[in-house]
């Protein structure tokens, strides 16, 4: 298998020219973070991804995990990586210094975050659901509960999971069953829970379970779920660990991917009910989630880009390691990274991945502004941000993470398909990132419901505002005429499209939910125009004052591929959204099966 | 896992209205084929499909095969189906009589072959590969070999394979290196061979292998390669077997899909030398082989119909099956099928599935036609629209069986990416389409050089012609004023493509190459368009004179799914392809790595 090399230059750039790292070290209490400390971070992080957590990839596929007795124990070299992590401070980039975090911004701990991903994604869940832990307590904990749980899992000695899912609750949080009783100052937790990733394994001395459940007398539906904190071990005053807590892993799921990432059946409470402290106000446990879950979708359109960028890394090297005998226009035998399709192929994944990136860096710096500014407006405005580009990120990153990957398989030709060569697993793995953290049907639902309807399109009209500016810029830089050109007419169309939304939903209520997918697509391709033009703007601005050459012209070509190559899908999601609701839902359940009985 | 139900009823329509079965059926030779010899044939094909092949589906994948010294004992049920299939004379229907067939049309042993395919991918390879086998020896061998083959091929008594890869080549044939010398009437072959779909196993008395290799004093390259029938058994002149031949199978490989299918590598004359008999003439094995992969061309598209098809009623199913709470717009739980995200998944399966199935039906058609027909022009025109439409359906049917088997999935979310489920099972054993029988590049340069630049577009315009007959036909009938104008728009689109093709590609050598895979797409998209319109048509007309109505409706309204929901993608290949090749080529080799040195 290829190895996996950070794309440290990318990162650096994406970081100062689409996430604003120079406007983000101005930020109080982010001073720290100079463009010689970016670096350095990025830098070191690197070298852990790739010689510590890539080498681990194939083996972690190969092995995979098993139950033994409730025990996980994870593929060899996994706990050793999981260590390094942890003593190297890799966990806590983000978090506040009064818990033992490095306060740094949230958007310089996702390149890092990326390059786990890419490196390891199996492995990389782990500290990325942990990441999701520790926000979901410091928003919404005691400062007891804080005190007791934060330091361990920022400094990654303890590890966290998230338990949503039922058997017969997913997408459909308004099913879940599980049980919590008061008891004195804590609850006792009874409750089937599936699908928890790192549910259990060998790799921290505890585990810190957010459990959501529903109190005797919740209010029927997602008004009625708690949230609490269920640790594996129960921990004592001065922070020792004590007893085990009555919540464990019953079973594994055999999987399509991600096979070193143990995603457990867990049961809470099979014997006297499993310990556990509220997060926040009773029945309000869906809202503590979602601080939880927001982060968490950018991560994992994050991961969209990390596997992209995996799978990109490994078709190039076949490219041009595999020779075919001379051929038309060419006299002598060559690597088969000179054919046109191949060409159209790499480029297409490398594009899509650096568009993907800039846009979840720029979403990520998004937040950082939003919790940092010190005007109010401008952290409502970034704030408003965020929340609309969260969906794209996570939809668009993760569906055309499905193309890339697929892509990186078909450069392969037939060994492609073999699964030594390991492109299979980059195409495998990628699979989950549509459905998890919130199906790309429940993002897409958020994009037009939540993000577009319910503010009335204003915050779709902000980003499609700084798409404007940036066509100005364009073409007052000269150069890009074609680019501005192109990049005008797909924004013209998801204009149309947002006031074809905002004006038909009051008359048919079928609209948003039929149109909603397409409209996403539509707005993460355009908006990965939006944000690898910055870049190529960007550029071409550097050039102009020196610069790496190679790298900046490359910059500048892969956003013309872009523009060129990827961009014009805009046409079609906006004649099918702008098609409605109609056709979607003209045909019967019958019709559906009419072709066999 | 869901059963599969052969959808006989669309098979039937699209046989009927797409591939002109009752002209086929005034075709000298295929007078047998009536409407109820028809309908008898597929019901009895999908029993066999449905009871026999689809149960073994999945323990096939789980089971999968080793190798066993040089045997490969297939999964439990599969010799016994195989020995089903051949006493049903499931393998002769389209072939000679002269050599034990049935003489009926190609076209009607198509949606047979589609029902094994659904039903069990990996198991189907076996029987598409032996139909490979006949036709290479019954267009290209002499008698002698043909009588001695051919009967055993055709019963499916013996099998058939095709040797073409070497680990050096892959799609580049001209890289060959098994050598064959003279000796005698026959030859000894040496050399390896991979990726040898079922290269061995225990379903029949003999395997029938195709092997190209060269001759001592061949010409380099392609026009060096000559094509030898190497039985496993030597062949008795009574029929019986004799010696076991140097042939055999030395390792499997370990594959992302089709598990029960063994993919061999073959040692041809580890020992003294495999003995083989020339098929065709010497250095013009590639030819021959051509009368061999043309029509599996046509037959891996169809398998990616075949799949999709699976997919949609996994899927289907499942939507039918998972219950949600109440929700906006639902008083009561109820099925995800009512979601409008659901039913956009699942139509975009069923009508892109049917689509495909109506194009790849009425190509197979054109090879009837182009074989049968009395009339020189009729054979001429048939044989060149077949041409023309074989790497359409092959490349075109098979990229969307990806996107049709990931919606699969996806419609079962979380559950979609565990295993047991069998959604992922599809999702794998399609990623293979792309790339075998020539890679979907390979089928994107066939289709702007050989079948669009090579005769100056004018089997593009021939089909062109007919799209452009049935929008006056849609206009004329009324009722589909919307769905003529929209594909009149992609026909447009399509005819300016092509015209740019056909003007630039001798200004810019790299034009094609680099144009091709979205050319190939849109007009995969385009003819899909045109096929199932033409399938709502007839439907149409159909109803006026009574007729199944819930079928009828659904397949009207499956076309007008497919016009507002999958053919507004023309708009977006259009423009990709008007682009041409400058942004495809510019980037250089060190620029496409250069975001990490």
């Amino acid at each position: 298998m290829a190895d996996y090399r950070a794309p440290l230059k990318d990162m650096n750039f994406s970081l100062r020219h689409n996430a604003r790292m120079e406007q983000l070290a101005q930020l109080p209490g982010y001073e720290e973070a100079s463009d010689d400390m970016v670096t350095a971070i990025l830098e070191e992080a690197g070298k852990v991804a790739n010689e510590v957590l890539s080498p681990l990839n194939e083996v972690g596929d190969q092995t995979g995990v098993k139950l033994v007795d409730h025990d996980v124990p994870t593929p060899a070299g996994f706990a050793d990586a999981y260590q390094q992590f942890s003593e190297g401070g890799w966990g806590s980039l983000q978090f506040d210094p009064e818990y033992g975090g490095q306060g740094l911004p949230y958007a310089l701990s996702i390149p890092v975050m990326e390059m786990w991903q890419s490196a390891n994604m199996a492995w990389g869940l782990c500290p990325l659901l942990s990441q999701g832990a520790v926000e979901a307590i410091f928003h919404n904990a005691t400062d007891e509960l804080k005190n007791q749980y934060l330091p361990k899992l920022i400094s990654g000695e303890w590890t966290g999971t998230m338990n949503l899912t039922e058997p017969q609750a997913g997408s459909d949080l308004a099913a879940i069953r599980s049980k919590a009783e008061r008891e004195g100052d804590h609850y006792r937790i009874k409750g089937q829970k599936i699908f928890i990733t790192w549910g259990e394994h060998d790799m921290a001395e505890n585990i810190v379970h957010l459990v959501l459940a529903r109190l005797p007398d919740a209010p029927e539906g997602v008004r009625g779920i708690s949230l609490f904190v269920v640790p594996k071990f129960m921990v004592n005053a001065d922070g020792s660990l004590g007893e085990r807590n009555d919540a464990k892993c019953v079973s594994l799921e055999h999987k399509l991917g991600i096979h070193a990432s143990p995603t457990c059946v867990m049961a809470f409470g099979d014997d006297d009910g499993a310990i556990g402290y509220l997060v926040g106000e009773e029945n309000k446990g869906l809202a503590c989630m979602f601080t939880m879950m927001n982060n968490a979708r950018l991560a994992v359109g994050l991961q969209g880009v990390a596997i992209s960028e995996r799978a990109y890394q490994h078709a190039l090297e076949y490219a041009h390691d595999r020779v075919q005998s001379p051929s038309v226009g060419n006299k002598e035998a060559g690597p088969i990274i000179r054919h046109a399709d191949v060409r159209r192929m790499l480029q297409t994944m490398k594009s899509i991945t650096e568009a993907g990136r800039a846009l979840a860096y720029d979403a990520c710096a998004s937040l950082d502004f939003a919790h940092k500014s010190e005007d109010a407006e401008t952290r409502a405005r970034e704030s408003a941000r965020a929340a609309y580009l969260t969906p794209i990120v996570k939809g668009w990153c993760t569906e055309v993470a499905q193309e890339v990957t697929s892509l990186g398989v078909q450069v392969h030709g037939g060994m492609g398909f073999i699964e030594e060569t390991g492109a299979a697993q980059h195409y495998r793995d990628a699979r989950i990132l549509p459905i998890y953290e919130g199906t790309n049907a429940i993002q897409a639902l958020d994009l037009v419901g939540r993000k577009t309807l319910f503010d009335k399109g204003e915050a779709g009209a902000a980003v499609q505002a700084e798409i404007a500016e940036l066509i100005s810029a364009l073409d007052a830089q000269g150069g890009f005429a074609s680019e501005a050109a192109q990049l005008k007419v797909a924004l013209e169309q998801a204009q149309t499209a947002q006031a074809q939304l905002l004006n038909g939903a009051a008359d048919d209520a079928q609209l948003p939910a039929t149109v909603a997918y397409n409209y996403l697509m539509m707005m993460g391709t355009l908006c990965g125009g939006w944000q690898i033009l910055r870049g190529a703007l960007a550029a071409q601005q550097e050039l102009a004052s020196g610069g790496d050459e190679v790298f900046l012209n490359a910059k500048i070509l892969s956003a013309r591929f872009y523009v060129t190559q990827v961009l014009p899908r805009t046409a079609s999601y906006a004649q099918m959204v702008a098609a409605g609701s109609e056709s979607v839902m003209a045909m019967s359940d019958e019709q559906l099966a009419s072709a066999w009985f």
